[in-house]
């Protein structure tokens, strides 16, 4: 499948009402797709309340917490009891420690939740493809919220990203990101080599986030592979 | 009204089914109180859920952001969008920049949200005082989670703090906090003077959290204020 | 005195051969006064060496931990051991928390330091004097930097902040700071109540800060206080 | 050259009087060795100063911040401007991001300083390889400070680590270290394939720290390698 990961961030439109009409219409959108697999990446605040209406949400940041007294943190178990699919760490505007990674990865794994991190550089996602993340989400940090696409800018960031992290563990799937603003930068990278991409300001920015899922969605869907793949 | 305030802190009873369970039985209790409102101090995660149960929770933090691309972090004004009715802030497990707390306050009000704030010493209250929460709570953090509740080791920290507070300002209301054990030490810390408790671990290590409430709630119900109370 | 407070912070004239260069001529320059006490805060990297050379050196932070196992991190009894005057702390640039300026200030005094402390308002520095550091500089962090003198475009946070900490504490000399760019605007800063300037872009940015430093201490030599002082 | 970098701390020994002395007599021994180089790892209060009376002095810890206005932070480029030969980071006790991490050994180089990364696990020194410092010490951080030596409790950290990192570049010098006590420790690291130790209370907390140093070195000095080395 290929990965559509949507990131609200804190836009306003990720929260309330129209949070609300975002996550019941992508379940919608969902069903009707075949090789594109949709996930929500929501905030903290509202991501449990959003897992009840959709399957494929991610918690936008987790803390290396067990359960304990920890006001206002968020132990990596806690996601799992209330019902959320998976964990979005270490984004550009989130980072944390290579040794919080390590153990929200392995803590994640014991608890059967998947995990998207986020890498800055083909480097770092060298650095993170040791711990053994579900996903890999490649972001130059100076095109994040720009509209310059890396697939146009820096499309060496997606091949280099995606052969790094695929020469350590073949596995893990690699997102491109960053300035991605139209479905056609998102077949692009999957042109590049990656298996999807994470997309922020272009769809929650939008006046109508839904119908911007969506026409990335259908772009994603209707992308038909080269007949060779490019082996690493 | 006197204030029960239960900071669920991040223990698994604070999660899943457990915490719809506390939320739910909480919110049945409350319509037969007259003098105690409860305030349940939920995580990040499940706080918007919670609040759909019962209407007088708090969520353990905000970050001093507004609406935008910070992935992870918690705007005051999201906090009013998912429906929450507060905030509490500073508690001693999440210190946080004065500078901030300011800001916060300052939001926070603009959102029509209320606001308790947490302090480790008089000096902290007063010094927090200057900024107008709704609510502050003195906890001395060597106290916290011992079970050696502040109204037998520190009286003299719930008579000074609430004496700094209310030079300052009358309004806002002073609570009580660490090592609370027993409904015992909630009905002495009204008679010290403060407006209520903030309590976490004997409540939400027990076995049965909300039996704990109920046991809490019910002491301060009963409890009759002296004919005279000291001016400040 | 009258305070001259240097803040060095992380210029490139702080560093090496022209830092030595400013605290050698600021030591001469010294002895020449009669009522300006020029400090010198500077970086952690040179704070020891720089003392050798200066008495009035004080340290840009501190951190609140005792001796022992804190690679990286400076203890407040290791800046006695080095032979510095006095420690800066709470600076709009490396803002620390209320309980560790509460630990600092404590620990500082126990061990004969100085301490500066800064504010952002007038409500922090009353927050601040509960806890009796020696000096407070009030700074409105959206003007420093910028050249537009406090006292011009916000006289009414000098008055303020003097107001609000000589109510608490009548010994806390009060500093003022941010946009000050010429001698003039520190002569202003005396007239309206505080007992002297904090410093740093328009002396460490010039191309000869000493001679910087010299017009300052100059006009705040001769500036003559008028006859009748507000009382508070 | 086998390495013998000895972590100061914020030991009460790292300061002052006796600071002065441990380097004074280090440049002495130092003159005396043909196969140990003795890296003294200063704090950022006194790095400065040391360096004036030993040559190898590291410090502590640097921030990812260019010149500027940054109180109380420490560029790369300062620690050059001072005279220090280079610059430790990521220590157990003092993490830093991955992406400072890239970007502070970038700009070292660049200054021409000397970089020892410090990494918790094999994996993190993997990670850390990418980046290209000089050397990398694996430090368990369970083992930091307890006495029990890591070339005992853990000898697989020290062939993985080494491992690791040469698979990526071989040029990086791999240090042992995490509850080195005895000199026999530093023996058994240089057995199992490190170039040296990082070592810290063992030294630092003991009556005469310098006559520890020389116990270590004189072993390490001794030390003859095995014919045959093992290939990566």
């Amino acid at each position: 499948m290929r990965i559509l990961a949507v990131n609200m961030k804190a836009y306003d439109s990720a929260f309330g009402k129209r949070a609300t009409e975002i996550a019941r219409k992508v379940s919608d959108l969902s069903s009707t797709l075949g090789r594109v697999r949709i996930i929500i990446v929501a905030p903290l605040l509202n991501a449990s309340r959003l897992s009840g209406l959709y399957e494929h949400v991610f918690v936008q940041h987790v803390d290396s917490v067990g359960f304990g007294a920890f006001t206002g943190y968020t132990p990596v178990s806690a996601v799992r009891l209330e019902g959320i699919r998976g964990v979005m760490v270490n984004h550009s505007e989130h980072k944390i420690l290579y040794r919080d990674l390590q153990k929200i990865i392995g803590e994640a794994k014991r608890e059967g939740l998947e995990v998207l991190a986020c890498a800055d550089t083909p480097q770092e996602a060298s650095a993170i493809a040791y711990l053994g993340p579900d996903m890999i989400a490649v972001e130059p940090p100076e095109l994040i919220g720009t509209g310059i696409p890396v697939s146009k800018a820096k499309p060496e960031v997606i091949t280099g990203g995606v052969k790094a992290v695929k020469l350590i563990e073949p596995s893990i799937k690699v997102l491109a990101g960053a300035g991605i603003s139209e479905p056609g930068d998102a077949v692009k990278s999957l042109e590049l080599g990656s298996e999807g991409i994470l997309v922020a300001s272009a769809i929650m920015k939008s006046p109508d986030p839904f119908k911007e899922i969506q026409r990335f969605a259908s772009a994603m869907e209707e992308f038909e592979e080269p007949p060779t793949l490019t082996s690493y």
